[in-house]
């Protein structure tokens, strides 16, 4: 079977440095399932993580996948041969950027029966760290009724991830401001649900206030962490909650979140997965994106497709990727439907 | 009436600029009341606001009485005169430091009628702090079965905010390890009721693996942020909650809280107060700390007495502070009982 990996950190500016070679298609043990991959989506976390250090080479990056069931551990026990599933995987398995992929069965859920393959592949990460962001970070109630006095801040509406979370977060009932800079990120946004969007180049704070919004109770940041820092503790309420899923550059001035004795929390969607800690949790969050997609509560992010994975294919999604201009989610396919 | 000011921020090494002077007794507004101080507590809070600028001189600091309320204003509806009640104030008043306070009565509750004045004193901005931590920011429920399963580090035990903390968490159904470097600290933390005293001296994480305790739900902060910043977040489980009382010295890495998803607030005990935010809970809290302390739960944390507040006392009680040598609370007394 064909996979696409690396040797070597690198730099875009370094030239190619993905190549495709063969590999011998995995048997799947205990409770792991053999999946044959139709999609995957490329996501800034594989940008990251190209430029890190490798232990085992080549690595296989890819942490979106959708694909068909084609062998099964001898433990499955959520799904069978035949099954179409997705999920976002794990650093502890190869990445989706090969034909077959093993995935603990854990981590994964039925894909919306009703989105394509390139649709289905655009939730899956995002949606999980969606998912913990909302329900295990800020602690919302899974009742919509009991967030409904509740105002969420997304930095970077039209991203991946603010798209699926502007959605889940309607879903369950949160007012939803988002950040845009441009007249179609603005608009995309409001495509997702934002209830209102602030443009970040002006001053936010009057922009609430003009729009009668005196309290912002969560801020998910998406973007450039160090950047909106010192706005976000301007802009969230007294005892309010900040997160983010952005790395920093720099050291920080905790003291700023005493006066309004905030609270702070670095998001990694990969926590459960490193720690071994709950997580089963991966296949309940993604099998509820999966309902909600089947019933027409969250609609697909996918704005860009790229046709066949190949390591050309490959750089050229994380040059996308970095050149900061996408809207909601880049997908490679891998075998049309 | 006599009360206790500076005109100027001061190093106690710059000698004694307390110094008494003569002030006109207030007079009730509102729901304000006017206490007549008997006994008033020290805290580390006073020592640092007293090397901070100073907008209007002299400045009474201040943090915790117990008095008898003496005349009560207009609309009042928690107390009346002639009840004895105790408080840890507000930013927005004089300081206790002073024969007569005013105090909005949202910030009040009723002394606990077993305890003396000295004893008394010892609870309210200790026991607002641990409240606040435990329920605002942790999140723990007021049910203490459903907490049987939590494990609370609290770093120094044997400090004010420390050794009633141990006791809020015990009675709430948490189990408590605590730091300690002295033998005399240990045992203080143990009669506070501590489960396990750790020795910060020694290899922490090994203590706790000794004493078969795996996991570290809640950290809570009580003295230099700096120094167990990166110890906290080595030993708190993935997903868990650090908090500080005590502010920075130097910018932190903010990134070290990734790879467990880990959550940080800088609790603030005026923030309330700063924001006006929900401010009967300083009431409410500072009732059950009452109703707790006559009913035995929690006992006073004061060890130190000090009689008849003046410039000089008042020095004294600063410099003891700095010490970082106490154990509990050390109160000065105004009115014998």
């Amino acid at each position: 079977m064909k996979a696409i990996g690396a040797d070597q950190p690198f730099a875009l500016s370094e030239g190619n440095l993905f190549y495709e070679f063969d590999k011998d298609q995995p048997i799947p043990k205990n409770n792991e399932l053999l999946i044959k991959v139709k999609a995957i989506s490329v996501n800034p976390v594989d940008t990251k993580i190209r430029q890190t250090p490798i232990k085992n080479s080549p690595r296989i990056l890819g942490f979106d996948a959708v694909g068909e069931v084609v062998a099964a551990g001898p433990e499955t026990e959520l799904f069978s041969v035949g099954d179409e599933v997705f999920y976002s995987g794990s650093p502890n398995y190869d990445g989706s950027n090969e034909q077959y992929q093993i995935m603990d069965e854990r981590y994964v859920a039925r894909k919306p029966d009703n989105l394509t393959y390139n649709e289905a592949v655009s939730l899956p990460l995002t949606g999980l760290t969606a998912y913990e962001t909302l329900f295990d970070v800020f602690g919302i109630s899974s009742n919509p009724d009991n967030n409904r006095d509740k105002t969420l801040l997304i930095i970077n509406g039209a991203g991946g991830v603010g798209s699926i979370a502007t959605q889940v977060a309607k879903e369950y009932g949160l007012r939803v401001v988002t950040t845009a800079g441009r007249n179609e990120t603005k608009e995309w946004s409001e495509i997702m649900g934002a209830d209102l969007v602030l443009n970040y180049k002006e001053d936010m704070q009057a922009q609430l206030k003009q729009q009668g919004i005196e309290q912002i109770d969560y801020i998910f940041c998406t973007f450039n962490t160090d950047l909106y820092y010192k706005k976000m503790i301007d802009l969230v309420k007294p005892r309010g909650h900040i997160a983010t899923i952005v790395a920093f550059e720099e050291d920080q001035d905790l003291n700023l979140l005493k006066d309004k004795s905030i609270t702070f929390t670095h998001e990694f969607m990969y926590t459960r997965a490193l720690y071994d800690d709950d997580v089963i949790k991966y296949h309940r969050y993604l099998t509820d994106i999966s309902n909600k997609a089947v019933g027409g509560a969250y609609r697909p992010t996918v704005t860009k497709v790229i046709d066949g994975l190949t390591a050309d294919t490959l750089y050229e999604a994380h040059e996308k990727l970095e050149s900061h201009s996408m809207i909601g989610k880049l997908v490679i396919n891998m075998e049309d439907k």
